[in-house]
């Protein structure tokens, strides 16, 4: 799995960063899902490697410009692109609204299927090899968080217990590892499960909106990746002379702490911390309670969960 | 006046040309308008000396994405900017309904005035110095050109014609320049007119929208520019499949070359002609036909009529 930041600003862009994109790969197929579309996101997109053409669902956190206002300006350019596989969209109510009435007062039409996907909190979206789960966060209007979370995959196959169970190396090792059970030349059956290790768990990614109470992934506990907002420091969100429903760095450090969050990766960083000492010390924040891996998201980087 | 051409190319942005956006300085205050707003066009003025502050009125010439999908981002980020200066937005039927559709989905509020003005074909608009004209166009949907065209400038002082008169040097001279009758010290009366040279008319500027019939302009006869669509050669649009209702840069050629047009750019460039022997291509044919002063427009690039 791996995934790409393709914007990590918060409300505007800067020189450095793009509004909010977050590319996930969830296997090595080139298909890729796209988290949250701010404005120019068809463009960061043009600088990395993914292709419009292997995008395959869209989920968007809330409706919020900088969270939504690349999506018409992506489906222009897909269909100018003649794509025809399926693109779907998930979203909060009023993502449809918004869909059509741009779609329709702006004329496009698109060469392939659109579905739009309204979501509600708890629900859980089942695809092939993973499932989403949606949280419903807590924000100045509807957001939701996402958490993916990866199919069970079976057990190593244990070569060493084939060999034990007489089977001969060979295609009936194959077949075995793909999960069916074989007849041996002798009559015996050998079950997949006798050769294989136990099952290993999916791993599991949170990838959240914008957010005042990171604590609302708790239930998720010791997740493999935590992607959050961390839009200021604690000290310049106190004299903020009025709150906005976003999280600090010094926040995110203490849930994912308590979670027990294996790597955390802060985005959605205000524009007043365009500088690299800024960015400093909302790491710095960060560590003050978070002591997994931590790091502060920039435009395209790239991160590969192994 | 300047212009800076904020993006110039046709229905997707490429790695070299974001879509359309042009700015226009009438003047040098610093106030500045746009014409027509592609997605990413407040990051194009990132990149320019123009500030989002300073910008008063934008002018859509038709809803295709490639022409508005910029707006809604350029307006949040305006607003993000505690911008408080009003701001006014003249485009077709529809254009309100776009806008407030996504203002109201995405619960943007505007800490500035914003006035939503439709317009049709042969409305005169009046400005402080300047007035624009719309103009139809032939495109797939309701498309208008605009026709920038200053006031008439007083003519030139004559500081030898006032000498004769009588009018000695100094305050007086200030008075006559700026349009007042004076009374001389014998009570002899001077008027501005018996000073001045004559009037001197206004420059006028095409901008033109997505158009396949670049002569509707002519009324406007020999303007002193005239920016306007070629996105096809003539060779390459013979050949597509299906015709869109865009100029070649034969037609534009042509039709600036019967107007006699002063100064002509090309803009709204197919991405396949990125590369720099194409845009060789254009302006060869281009020029082919018209005579004046030709060029093919680049991201960034600025222009000043003298």
């Amino acid at each position: 799995m791996d995934l790409i930041f393709l914007g990590t600003s918060a409300g505007v862009p800067t020189r450095r960063r793009n509004v909010s994109g977050l590319a996930l790969r969830p296997r090595e197929s080139g298909d890729w899902l796209l988290f949250d579309c701010g404005e120019a996101t068809q463009h960061q997109v043009m600088k990395s490697p993914l292709s419009l053409f292997r995008l395959r669902r869209i989920f968007i956190t809330h409706l919020h410009g900088d969270h939504v206002y690349g999506l018409f300006g992506l489906l222009a350019s897909r269909g100018m692109l003649q794509a025809e596989t399926s693109l779907e969209i998930y979203g909060p109510e009023g993502l449809a609204r918004l869909l059509e009435s741009v779609m329709e007062l702006s004329q496009l039409h698109l060469p392939f299927p659109l579905e739009i996907i309204e979501v509600s909190g708890g629900d859980r979206l089942d695809f092939d090899g993973y499932r989403i789960e949606t949280v419903p966060l807590s924000h100045s209007i509807t957001c939701y968080g996402y958490v993916l979370i990866e199919a069970e995959r079976p057990g190593r196959f244990e070569p060493k217990k084939a060999r034990q169970l007489g089977v001969p190396e060979g295609p009936l090792f194959g077949r075995l590892q793909s999960g069916e059970t074989i007849r041996l030349p002798d009559g015996r059956l050998v079950h997949s499960s006798d050769v294989l290790g136990q099952a290993r768990p999916g791993r599991r990614v949170i990838v959240g909106g914008d957010n005042d109470r990171p604590g609302l992934f708790a239930p998720y506990g010791a997740v493999d990746l935590m992607i959050h907002e961390a839009t200021y420091l604690q000290r310049d969100f106190d004299r903020l002379p009025r709150k906005f429903k976003h999280s600090t760095a010094l926040q995110l450090g203490i849930a994912a702490e308590a979670m027990g969050v294996k790597r955390l990766v802060a985005t959605h960083i205000s524009a007043r911390y365009d500088r690299e000492e800024n960015l400093a010390a909302l790491l710095a924040e960060i560590r003050s309670h978070y002591r997994g891996d931590a790091a502060i998201a920039y435009d395209l980087m790239e991160l590969t969960l192994p």
